[in-house]
């Protein structure tokens, strides 16, 4: 794992990355205000290995996270090519962060939903991927990116995965518990899967 | 509905919600800086009326989500008193917002996760209550709240839920997606669920 260290946080007075805004309205004819972030809309894509018969996830430090700083995540892209469709940016995010090149036909679309309504309410679309060892052609670009994206990729068993989703000791986001669930639910026929829930 | 209108964005210069702070890091030797929003530690409850069979949910007009504004969303409520324990600050969540007056011991913990870990990456955790008819007490300060939350409470049949859950048209947050799946798995032995999933 990476060695983090000298951590120290400072007020920050102007940031490249985040843009405040202010968004004035009336609400039953009352005047209102509220500040928000702008951010971009994403995808996340649950990941299941039919050879090894694992998830693969991402393990990021997360300097924002700032009581433990790693999480474990789904592997995700930004929607920030306006022209592409949702399934090309979740392959590249595929390949490119996890080192699986699999087909858009493998992709399939679980559901979409509005995330951090509070500060920044963008969309989030949730993608389910198989991909098998065959589709592996890279350790991918996540283990030894660019900022701000530097994650570890790493897999967990599929009979161990309803242990971790609950297991709160691990920091996770809620879209891996909950892909793990919707996979329970959807592909048990398909995979066993261990129900000790 | 609220009628919403005059919506206008600005530029923030200053704000006193949004504080982003910076921090300084070293990854594996190499120095780095992250920017990052504080945001406090929260609480969700999915609640479940016994008495109609229907989740009670907040439908909220939300500036930030600029596309279409309107999410549903679990009641929730805010860490911002520490002395407090999550499961009190839950249930005053659930009677501020939805009117239900519900013992602690009714409460049931379900998980905690990380959200928004690029910009914020507070702990939330999600609790499940059991209320009744005999709990309703009032229509929820929620409805005619002091800014900044303003909902409405709305109900969703049981029978209903799943369809609602994976209906992309309805905005809403993935906690309400995940609680009905959760509930789907955990209570459907206890109350009937239909499963068209």
């Amino acid at each position: 794992m990476d060695q983090i260290n000298n951590i120290q946080v400072v007020p920050c007075t102007s940031s490249n990355h985040l843009k405040p805004f202010r968004v004035h309205y009336s609400q039953n004819g009352t005047k209102k205000s509220w500040d928000f972030m702008r951010t971009h809309e994403s995808v996340s894509i649950l990941i299941f290995n039919t050879t090894s018969h694992c998830f693969v996830l991402v393990k990021q430090f997360r300097p924002a996270v700032y009581v433990s700083g790693v999480t474990y995540e789904l592997c995700a892209g930004l929607v920030d090519k306006p022209d592409l469709p949702l399934e090309e940016i979740a392959r590249q995010g595929v390949l490119q962060e996890c080192g699986y090149d699999v087909p858009v036909a493998k992709l399939r679309k679980i559901t979409s939903y509005r995330s951090g309504v509070g500060v920044t309410g963008a969309k989030q679309t949730l993608f389910y991927a198989e991909v098998s060892e065959e589709n592996h052609v890279g350790v991918g670009v996540a283990e030894g990116a660019a900022e701000p994206r530097e994650g570890e990729v790493v897999k967990v068993p599929l009979h161990e995965a309803m242990t971790f989703a609950y297991d709160e000791s691990i920091p996770k986001t809620m879209p891996v518990i909950f892909s793990f669930i919707w996979f329970h639910s959807n592909m048990s026929p398909k995979y066993k899967i261990s129900t000790n829930v």
